[in-house]
């Protein structure tokens, strides 16, 4: 492609809502712009990108056996009403009247619509398994959609969902997802983890998030250095502490400590640990007040406080309730002296000797002790999130944690949804069974964002090889003016194109530092400057985007494009 | 692809609630599926074709020079409001409101969008001409959704709109689109017929429309066999017959004519030909009631009409209207007598000796005339559709009349969108100008059922080749019991494959009519059966779906991967 036949529109500032280096780079770099809130067009230079990253998911779906088709992006509410989810899925979803009134949503996944087909068009096991897979624009009406196409309301995603006969058979194709998930990632280029995770409103049981790593990512994910383990932060198991609980020590005593809430404040002002110390937190659910027990230093966790079948649907108990229940303000509750039901983390369970509000305001209590100071928990559960230094679950060695963004999800929902709307098949014995079902999603939009977020530098993007708008840029300086540039440029853009190299020739004849910027900013992985000066020497100039400074290749002595093939492979 | 491993559907029968031949073929070999009222999902096979249109779409936009994006499907109001059709464009536009309670579109197409981006985009006449397209799902909330994808609500368009500085460089591109238009249908391989077409709401002048034609096309197209000239019948105009007026005959008298209200009835009923009577319509415009005259056997073109400055908003008079202007029922009213402002046709204002209504019930005038009986009438315009026959308006022939279905259409926009949002660009000499915009559109689902419609047997879809879901399909007959043909087939299979050649093995090992109906239905357009008993004769089977009957090629002695390339490219 020639630059002058394309369309780039780079700019020297991110417009001022742009927080995320991805996003402020996507927009200077011009991949994207804003139509509204959540709203973005994907420029030619950007869609090139996209393009490329539907590519590479759709030759790994085809590769799985998976079936592309397309539903409409319209969906009827009725079908959601079949499964409850017309009710539960909340604002996120856009609702819609047509000009009859009747309801619909622009669809924000297609469990409903792809179950529909398969109670259709599926009757006997003899058709099973089947993965159907489509590319398509979803909307999802983000309360505050920010950080350009990671987070926006209208984005691609690659959904895909299985149906089987039985559960050994899903978990086959699970497994086969999972391969061709680690596949499309590697291929793409991009850092990535694929942990164990939370199922969420989706339903069913067993799933695995991929996360591209990145500092800036929204999620936690803990993973294990020395072993395989990695799974969401929501979901990393807590083990309980390796041995029994200490004995109880000196007696328990109330002192002041005026104005300290926090357990950090109280650690310090005691001059102990904060590990000693114990965080309450009065949660309600079904109207009844509850104490949560946490170390000083741990967080809640309420993914696993809402597995709690008692506490599913609990809140944080507010001021007035909390006052009404302990007589006491926040910051000074603790569970001793009262009747409240206590539900300690496993840490807490262990620790002996610590420090705990009195439930007065102003005063704490050290060498609080259960059993001799106050009742034994009613319940110990795995209630916190997992901290780094933490034992792996695996046994495999001790927790980190890093930060990822999502970009794939896969789950399998086994009949949630095929009971809820009857799609059965008949069996080997003429039974009729409800399918088995999987889902595997894939953030197609957001994978750009996300790579951009995992690599670039102070002059930009830089994209890994498989996602790049074009895989060279070939800058010709003095390009109307030197005759002997414009041939050689021809001649190796010529070469290039040949041999099927997606190259850009910069012919804007711009000045140099205006050219090697857009093009830095871009991302393009390879860069040749063709220059009178040098082309007199017998060279022309490489550099690679990630490659310090640029290195002198012998012209035309030298193979260009045998040289550039070799760079694009050993990226 | 082995059919094992894919997915087909077919049915014996259609729904009932398919009418078209396409909508009926389609649904029943399994290409698509209905969600909902003109909703509906490409299974597959479908979009394998769909796919394949959409491939040759962007191939000839790309070699045009147009660049391609992606623009959101859900558009804010306020742009629709900057050019006053939010409030023009009436129920087809789905309008949504996101949880903010804000405005917005699910886009029926995207001139507001892209005029948006080219204001902000572009500055100097140096970056034009410029021509952007996508390739996305619109929707148009039709009020009587039918005919499967023909008329569907949700629909893949092409939409392209380009950017100039002067109308000469519009008229290039357009010129240039019109030729890009031409190949993709060309290269799909549909018959089809450009069209001077009317600009209707899209506004601007100049523009054509591009159908397949087809005899249950929605649209009537005027054309001349000896000639170039097509147009829309809309838009074709009717030339002035030849001669000057007939001189007066015999004195005007009138009739009895009881019941007799129609010109067919008149004309059968006094045993004088239909062309020898004028029918008068009486049409309100600003609160004024026009009389307008039309041959008996003529119909009356309101496109033509709304042209003419004082009638752009003109309709029917009402029996109480009519009534009260002429005295008379509507059946016996006519232009003698009356002081109403008359509009006669260019054809009624050449007639002599004419038949019309008496403006008195049960009554018509016989040998009327226009200066001796009655006044001439006040205005002459081409008010009326062409019929077969008609003199071609460019002078080449007489005109014929078919029908079409519109897949493309092509406007010249002009300044309007420019204008009303300020999209404006600084010319040579600094001065700022509206651009001049185009725009393209391809109905690209709309094709396929197009296609169809012009390409079917009894035996179901014949697929235009470029456009095959598969190019050839393997029949093996009693794979599973006999190796020979196993071996046979797989090899041939394999052949082919190597060969670059999208083959279909029907492996379903079901019986040979089964297979063969399916095939035949669904189009492939190249069949190899592979038997027992021909096998040992040495011979394998082809047969072109349009081909009467198979032909027996010697195997394995023919090279048969060459003899399907001569097919294909022969076809």
């Amino acid at each position: 492609m020639r630059l002058a036949s394309f369309f780039i529109s780079t700019l020297k500032e991110a417009p001022a809502e742009a927080e995320l280096i991805s996003h402020k780079l996507m927009l200077r770099a011009g991949l994207i712009r804003r139509l509204g809130s959540g709203l973005y067009t994907w420029m030619p230079l950007g869609l090139k990108v996209l393009r490329k990253v539907e590519s590479v998911v759709r030759e790994e779906m085809d590769a799985s056996g998976a079936l592309e088709l397309l539903m409409p992006a319209i969906q009827p509410a009725e079908l959601w009403r079949e499964t409850g989810r017309w009710d539960v899925f909340g604002p996120q979803m856009l609702r819609i009247k047509d000009r009859h009134q009747r309801d619909f949503c622009f669809g924000p996944t297609h469990e409903e619509v792809i179950t529909d087909i398969a109670r259709r068009e599926i009757r006997s096991y003899r058709q099973l398994p089947l993965t159907f897979y489509q590319i398509q624009t979803k909307f999802r009406d983000e309360i505050r959609p920010r950080f350009g196409v990671m987070r926006a309301r209208e984005f691609v995603m690659k959904d895909a969902y299985s149906f089987h006969a039985g559960s050994d058979s899903l978990e086959k194709t699970y497994a086969a997802m999972h391969e061709a998930y680690c596949r499309i990632f590697s291929r793409l280029g991009v850092g990535f983890r694929a942990v164990t995770a939370d199922t969420g409103p989706m339903g069913g049981s067993g799933s695995h998030e991929f996360h591209v790593l990145a500092d800036s990512g929204e999620d936690a994910i803990a993973f294990c250095p020395d072993s395989e383990y990695a799974a969401n932060v929501e979901m990393a198991e807590a083990l309980p502490p390796a041995g029994p609980r200490g004995a109880a020590g000196s007696v328990m005593r109330k002192v002041e400590t005026v104005g300290k809430k926090t357990c950090e404040e109280v650690a310090a002002f005691l001059s102990l640990p904060v590990e000693q110390t114990i965080k309450t937190l009065a949660v309600v659910a079904n109207g009844e007040v509850y104490l949560l027990l946490l170390r000083g230093d741990h967080h809640l966790n309420e993914t696993k406080v809402r597995k709690i079948p008692f506490l599913c649907d609990f809140r944080l108990a507010n001021e007035e309730e909390i006052r009404a229940k302990t007589g006491c303000l926040p910051g000074y509750i603790g569970p001793a002296g009262l009747t409240l039901p206590v539900i300690a983390d496993r840490t807490v369970a262990a620790m002996n000797d610590f420090v705990c509000g009195a439930n007065e305001e102003n005063y704490h209590l050290v060498n609080a002790n259960f059993g001799r100071d106050m009742k034994e928990p009613d319940h110990v559960f795995d209630i916190r999130n997992v901290i780094p230094g933490d034992p792996s679950p695996d046994g495999g060695g001790k927790l980190d944690i890093c930060r990822g963004i999502e970009v794939g999800h896969i789950f399998q929902l086994h009949t949630k949804y095929s009971e809820a709307m009857k799609a059965v098949y008949l069996d080997e014995s003429g039974q009729s069974r409800p399918m088995e079902m999987g889902c595997y999603g894939i953030g197609v939009s957001r994978i750009v964002a996300a790579a951009v977020e995992q690599n670039h530098d102070a002059g930009g993007i830089i994209f890994p090889e498989a996602m790049a708008p074009f895989q060279v840029v070939i800058i010709p300086i003095g390009l109307k003016k030197n005759t002997e540039v414009r041939i050689e440029a021809e001649s190796i853009y010529a070469a290039l194109c040949d041999a099927g190299i997606d190259v850009l020739l910069d012919d804007r004849d711009d000045r140099p530092g205006v050219m090697f910027a857009d093009m830095e900013l871009i991302g393009i992985p390879h860069r040749i400057v063709i220059g009178e000066r040098s082309l007199k020497q017998g060279i022309i100039e490489y550099q690679g985007r990630r490659d310090e400074k640029a290195q002198a290749i012998p012209y035309p002595s030298q193979d260009i494009v045998g040289f550039i093939k070799s760079r694009i492979r050993g990226a």
